[in-house]
């Protein structure tokens, strides 16, 4: 049931006692905001203050990209892109942040952007995102078959979103929902639709990512999905380290090969390192819950995703400690999938599949974690997990592009 | 001559005793108009009202599109979008619908579009008119030729209207043109210029597409164009007839041959049928006229095209009978060429050549037959054009893809 | 030093006794001038008067371009286009332009240009600026590699700029600076940031295009440029002359072979002329300075460059005095390279390489030559440089595509 509480955009909703407002700020029928911005003060709610505000940017290869941030006062300020497939742009919080420095440093307009460009690597044009949707026709390393490119990391992250809206509680904590519909919708190819959202409450150090992705066709349809998560400075840095519960890690290729022995320990900015890239297999507990963190060298800083490996079985960790110019970053990848072309992750039996009307739901917590209490925290979760598990360090790729 | 009426926007055309009045809704010279509205009541025009509105869309990859909406409110309601080449989206009246459900539901904005991907498939990311014009630089199926991708269908149909204009004419019954130029420029390669115009006389059940395209480079130029027309529910269903007068049938490929039995009715939204294309050579009058037609079951509803054999010699039929979410939908297609690549048409002798400075005109009358009487009444032209001439059936397509 | 004088846009700068205001039209940070206007009056600046104005287009393939023009009433009319890399589009004065009739006709927004179209050719659907930059990742004809394109001419003039700035001397004669960051940044890939000036004093025929490349990664990057600057009617015409002091002349290819006798003379637009290219070794003074020129046939009309050889060491002829339907221009293209493939290029030497934050800076005046005497002026230097140095006709490309 929906109920206009207010001319233009607030809307009561009762879902039992849930009560909540919520303004569309896109919808292909008709809604748009450009510039846009509430508060809890204007909103009349008392607890943590926030502040939601919508921008549309200009000039160079960015114009009319919208950026959408929360601010939340003493918790997070967390900004994305309904532009860019509601990517995650950075994340900030007690003088922490979540991101990194591209060299790419405009938030780019998909218009601008040809995926298939440099041989399918178009996608590095654009990519600078805290964390940005590698999905869902396909995802990974570029691939040409039959005379078609299967571009780097797919569209989702280049497709900008058809609805977007966002919802804040009425009740204390005042739970903030910001949504996204993704169209990946070719006649004959894909009726695939992804709602993303993002929850937050105001005044926490976590924010959860709860996407559906539905296959609308009525027949069934692959698809893929890496949730390509970055963290540079001022957690990265040498000695900072990785910390995850896994089975088993193997080098993504002979170049990794080469850091296996260190693999969870990061080196300062290093001319030359370019990227290593290591396959991990997770152990989660009983419920599939499993978690992953990247943590500063003294351990009082950190970022950490937990994930679920019913829907997520693979994690990705992408070493790129190359100079602070080139994008000095870590990648934390939960995925369906590991980063080959689509062709080896289907013929390796990775790749997933939809039946008509079916629907897969991905959920992941990413934490700021602002002190060694914190970092703390996960690292005994994570060693818990881990028990006496072994991690078996397998040292020959287990495919080759 | 002309001359200013009122400020802005109102022109008196005088052409003998015509007189009209004139909006340039878009001019690369100049004016630009988004939303924008004009009325017979308030234009004080006696007769069948009718409306006038353009809006600017927003949202996913639609942002930026117009859509030119004329609504006769005892007649049809029409759609076209100026910035995806005058394309018609839908037509609506006495409860028919003209046109179909594709699984892209949006009018996506050339700029989100890159035609050579998925190897020279990237039409099929816009394709949900119904009415698209498939040339004219080149048409059909997607070929590569010396490095160079002739992607499906060709550009005009995903070509941003240069100028817009909308005509009312000063006499009852006031009938409207919509005019539109594309300009498919590109240095060395073509000057091929389209002024595309539809003309309604608000009340009506018809409309006339009457389309001039002149090469205005100083070399002769290929040209091709296929206008691709879709109609769906509530015409398209079990045992909905395609009714043409034609000398011969024959089918596209292997797959079509299985159809020929049949070819002339529509099964029910079928999973796994994919898609059938006949390629049909129409008969006509001593004029040229021919005319087509989608008719329901019943014989109480339709969709009929109305063409000239002089300027559009063949006729495709498509049957996408596949389910309602993939698009369950045919097309008449009357054109210069069948649907194959451009490299066999030429080899085939059906490619088409324009002088320099010279036009090529294309009149098609679509009617929207909202009756038994109006579907009867096509139905009895077809049977007359048909006459003696007996259906030659071939078993094999005329060329391999 | 900054200093803010008037809210909003007016700032001086204070460098030694310089000072000036300058306007921000276009800053990813923040600023977003659409539709903007100054001039002298309103700025109470005496001597010649001026414009700046700002138009955003629209229609075609040109929604959203942005042109910049600059009005000098006794002297030059220059106008630019942010939105494409501030490509110069065409300059009047004297009655004299410079500046050339493509078949493209609209400023088209990068937005709707796949450089990947055509087999690599997809710039020619946006070519008719009377000076495009052609770089700086790489230039010239398209070739593939690695099954990757390296399409014609780069992407520089297909780059909205991120950031421009409109810069006026407090001080007569009141030169105008206008500037603007092109950023051709792809993560792993490049990190080229160019700032493109113009500088103009009012009243003058001559301005200066100082142009600073920075290579912003950490590694070295290869770069090449090409100044195609394009001129047609009313200089070039039958008989009319291309000057410049020059070691050596070789023809681009067999065709060009044909035109060697008399590559200096242009025809007048002549049908199946097509182009000819010539390549050409350009003398330079003790300061590496030389100049090349188009005169019409009277002597009395043209176009001068004055450029670096140190900077620009090769300078391309493009003969294209086709019809003037088919664009009847020529080209004076100062660069560090000819326009063959990068491959060719790099295995030649001529590709030049820029090391982690180093900048190289290029330099060239035009002039638009009015009358008999800026003509003879021209001429004159020109044959000081040539002195006795007789120009080597090479009669043998020295690359073959």
């Amino acid at each position: 049931m929906h109920k206009t509480l207010l001319a233009g955009a607030v809307i009561a909703m009762f879902s039992g006692q849930a009560a909540a407002q919520s303004w569309v700020l896109t919808d292909t029928q008709g809604t748009e905001k450009g510039d846009w911005r509430i508060d809890s003060r204007q909103l009349k709610l008392s607890g943590e203050p926030f502040t939601l505000e919508q921008q549309v940017l200009h000039g160079g290869k960015q114009e009319g990209s919208k950026v959408l941030t929360l601010t939340s006062k003493n918790g997070l300020t967390i900004a994305l892109s309904p532009t860019r497939g509601m990517d995650l742009l950075h994340v900030n919080g007690h003088g922490v942040r979540l991101g990194w420095d591209s060299p790419v440093d405009e938030v780019v307009n998909p218009a601008y952007i040809n995926l298939e460009s440099r041989n399918g690597l178009g996608w590095l044009e654009g990519f600078n995102e805290m964390m940005v949707r590698c999905g869902f026709e396909w995802t990974g390393h570029p691939v040409t078959k039959d005379g078609r490119i299967y571009t780097l990391h797919g569209k989702a992250g280049n497709t900008p979103a058809s609805k977007v809206e966002v919802i804040v509680d009425d009740q204390a904590p005042h739970e903030i929902r910001i949504r996204g519909l993704l169209k990946e919708n070719t006649f004959k190819k894909a009726r695939l639709e992804t709602w993303t959202e993002l929850r937050y409450v105001p005044g926490a150090d976590s924010f959860t990512l709860h996407d559906v992705l539905t296959n609308q066709a009525d027949y069934p349809h692959d698809y893929e999905i890496i949730y390509h998560s970055n963290f540079s400075t001022p957690i990265l840095e040498e000695n900072a380290r990785f910390l995850a519960p896994v089975k088993s890690v193997s080098p993504f290729n002979d170049y990794a090969k080469k850091g296996l022995e260190n693999w969870q320990t990061y080196g300062a900015p290093t001319k030359d390192f370019d990227e290593m890239v290591f396959n991990l297999q997770p152990i989660a507990d009983s419920n599939g819950k499993t978690v992953a963190a990247v943590v500063n060298s003294k351990g009082d800083k950190g970022a950490a995703i937990e994930f679920d490996t019913r829907q997520l079985p693979v994690l990705t960790m992408w070493k790129n400690t190359d100079t602070l110019k080139q994008g000095y970053v870590t990648g934390i990848e939960p995925g369906t999938n590991y980063a080959y072309p689509v062709t080896i992750e289907k013929e390796q039996g990775r790749v997933k599949q939809l039946q008509p009307g079916q629907s897969a739901e991905f959920t992941l917590t990413y934490s700021l974690l602002k002190d060694a209490s914190a970092v703390q925290k996960v690292e005994e979760r994570i060693k818990t997990l881990q028990g006496e598990t072994k991690i078996n360090v397998e040292q020959t790729p287990i495919a080759v592009e």
